[in-house]
């Protein structure tokens, strides 16, 4: 019988060496403490809390997916509660974390993490396939953002019948938006970006983060105006559209004019990595054109994500013996950066805010509307054996966009009233986490069932 | 004859139906400006100059990478320029892209980016053969932090006669640590990490940090004790040491607990990239570590290098069918992220302060000093069959560090004279671009020659 040690015993000896000599005799002498260090470089960072957090949104991430995976829920799910835990530890006296929820480095990571998120969506979304539920999309969307919009309205008038009524079309209007960054992840988590509810469901999240901002503008622009004691002018508001379009017309030109000639120019490039550096700049400068012109830069990721395809890349892949996919090319960076997004998702989730006084009643009956407005959506669906209620369920998730929404209203006032007072922001800000907490587990239960039915007929 | 078409004509029909429609169409109404999107989010960054950034970065590092390539030069060098022209526009009237060179976030990238550049090289480096060049590595080392911190002084008090010698000491002490993140870079586009040069050098990068931060803590505690008229008290300098040792040998000690019951631990974890995850908290976590120590975060990263080896993974790899080495994960995150920072090194070199007045005759005596005084370490090499000049050409380049010693004496007095003045810190600045830009091609130059020396003998 041969004697196996430990695979971790093995490499010891030498590193027991190694590592006492070099490192700890050598830097038996350190001398500095690390934030002289950082003084005088030029855009000088201090590196160490980044380090620290990103240590410890891996490592939650990873703790928490696996604990939700052992009970058959979505990974993202555990990051998301990870996250709340680690932000939350405030109310146990630990305020040591507290500075990851607005370090600067974490959200630059984690807002890079979802645009890889969407680019691989997209990249596995099929533009023929999605066009065949474009209708569907379209109608979807359209009806999630018009009943969650009247639903918010009553709800604010029965809880504050003294506000004026274009405050109550404001509170509609946060929760109009879908954020597609949770359902796209369960989605993925599931292998079920292709389905054709997926593909309805990633539709009408790109089309509804449009229909938003028209409402958002539509409703800023008559309560700025009705503040003045102006009437409304919808020539600002078609002359924003007119902007939008002339960018995101841009976006698709270039997008295409890339994906045709980039990426044959792209086989003249040498050295490593010529492939992913190439797909990087492609979904990057997307990202940006979306981002100017006034949609979400996930939109222009998930859209670089659809205008390429492995057939881009197959010139560029034999010049360079690439064996690897664009996807396996992808897969480790998504491994390092989506997390982050997730975890820090969740340590934004303030539980302090769920127990403001006069806020948890109007906080949940906002996200019932929110979550049963979305509902509403199923109806939109034109195919045939398709779930209509995994629709309704996808389109839950509200995310930075409502709160984006919030914060304006914050800045708006209407005969010397602020739109959105500090309850009522709180109250959006419990919307937004108890929506995105919610779906990935009604989510999973849904297309879990869908697939057992499907199984057994 | 079949006809073929271009490979990127073949996926256009379907794209042409769909982005114009969804795309255009629906946001043929977007509505908002992109800045009053960001407003309300917490820790609201806007990622739209960082996503532009991103795109001249990546796109600047493969035109660059590949012109010097083409001349047989190393891709980094490539980088490095395209960075200068990118962050030098501004003597054309360009302003546009002087802002990426302070970017909190663009930097938090490039800093990490050089984290994975060091864990890699770690990963490459084997313990036990850079043991056996250690004595080399300790005497090269040492030479390279006393001669040139001699030869500053030298050219410090020829330069400026009316200078405190204490002033001219700290001159000298800007000039001694290597920065390994150019050489380790050179070294790894030749495939020569292993090399016995490399090794040698590797070592001495790390040994010689920590001499560097000796001698900085020494001559600026000689200085502030001057400065108060104050003898300078040894105690505070053993108190630092023993700070330093108690927190890397913390790291030492976890770094392998880890290593060992880490990944042992971590096959427990479920879901995609658990190798991955667990790869890269245990770098962060070193790297924090080593910051904490007072050390550059690389020097924790490629501790974390040497410490793993592919013989940790095994378990892992095997209980979640992880086919690709940790080399492979590691490439594709490399690939994004190392460019960013060797191009955002090239975009601080301000190509103006090689005009200031009063500068360029002490730059230039400064970095003959620098470069030369280096070249002291090849008499530091005990083996034979080593090329010498290799080794000293490849601990010329000072990076940040030079930077951060010239900052702290910047905040330094002496007798109510600043001990770095402006003019003195120009100086250090172009010594720091020089190194840095002349490294590549010497070093490669150099090496090819051995090589060809090699394969004749």
């Amino acid at each position: 019988m041969r004697y196996e040690p430990g695979v971790m015993r093995l490499p010891m000896p030498p590193r027991a060496l190694f590592l006492p000599v070099v490192l700890a005799s050598v830097a038996a002498s350190t001398l500095m403490s690390a934030p002289a260090r950082a003084a005088g470089e030029p855009g000088a960072v201090d590196m160490l809390p980044i380090l620290a957090g990103l240590v410890l949104i891996l490592a939650g991430a990873k703790l928490g997916g696996t604990l939700f995976e052992s009970f058959g829920q979505p990974a993202v799910l555990g990051e998301l509660l990870a996250g709340v835990a680690i932000g939350n530890l405030g109310l146990f006296g630990i305020h040591v974390f507290e500075p990851l929820r607005s370090d600067v480095g974490i959200s630059v990571l984690a807002q890079i993490g979802v645009l890889f998120l969407l680019f691989q969506v997209g990249l596995e979304s099929d533009p023929k396939k999605m066009m065949a539920v474009g209708a569907s999309s379209f109608l979807v969307a359209l009806l999630g953002v018009a009943v969650p919009m009247v639903l918010g309205y009553f709800v604010s008038s029965w809880f504050f019948p003294a506000h004026n009524t274009l405050t109550h079309w404001f509170v509609g209007a946060t929760l109009t938006a879908t954020s597609v960054g949770i359902t796209a992840r369960v989605l993925s988590d599931l292998g079920r970006t292709g389905s054709k509810e997926g593909r309805i469901i990633l539709g009408a999240a790109v089309i509804d983060d449009v229909m938003g901002l028209i409402v958002l503008a539509v409703v800023a622009g008559i309560i700025e105006a009705a503040d003045r004691g102006a009437g409304f002018d919808p020539a600002t508001v078609f002359w924003i559209v007119g902007k939008s379009v002339l960018f995101l017309a841009g976006a698709v030109i270039v997008g295409r004019w890339l994906a045709r000639h980039g990426f044959r120019l792209a086989t003249r490039l040498r050295g490593e990595g010529v492939l992913l550096s190439v797909a990087l700049v492609f979904c990057f400068g997307l990202a940006f054109l979306a981002g100017r012109a006034g949609l979400a830069p996930i939109v222009g990721a998930f859209a670089a994500g659809l205008v390429l395809d492995e057939v881009h890349f197959l010139e560029l892949r034999a010049r360079h013996k690439e064996t690897r996919t664009m996807r396996e090319l992808l897969q480790p960076i998504a491994t390092f950066l989506v997390p982050v997004f997730f975890v820090l998702m969740g340590i934004r989730v303030d539980v302090g805010a769920f127990a403001e006084p006069g806020v948890i009643g109007f906080a949940a009956a906002l996200t019932l509307a929110a979550a049963l407005g979305k509902q509403a959506c199923s109806l939109g669906v034109l195919e045939k054996g398709c779930d209509r209620l995994a629709v309704g369920l996808g389109m839950i998730p509200r995310g930075e966009v409502g709160l984006i929404f919030a914060g304006i209203g914050a800045t708006l006032t209407i005969a010397g009233e602020r739109v959105v007072d500090g309850a009522v922001f709180s109250a959006v800000v419990v919307m937004v986490a108890l929506t995105t907490l919610v779906t990935p587990p009604l989510l999973v239960w849904r297309l879990r069932k869908v697939d057992g039915r499907g199984a057994k007929g």
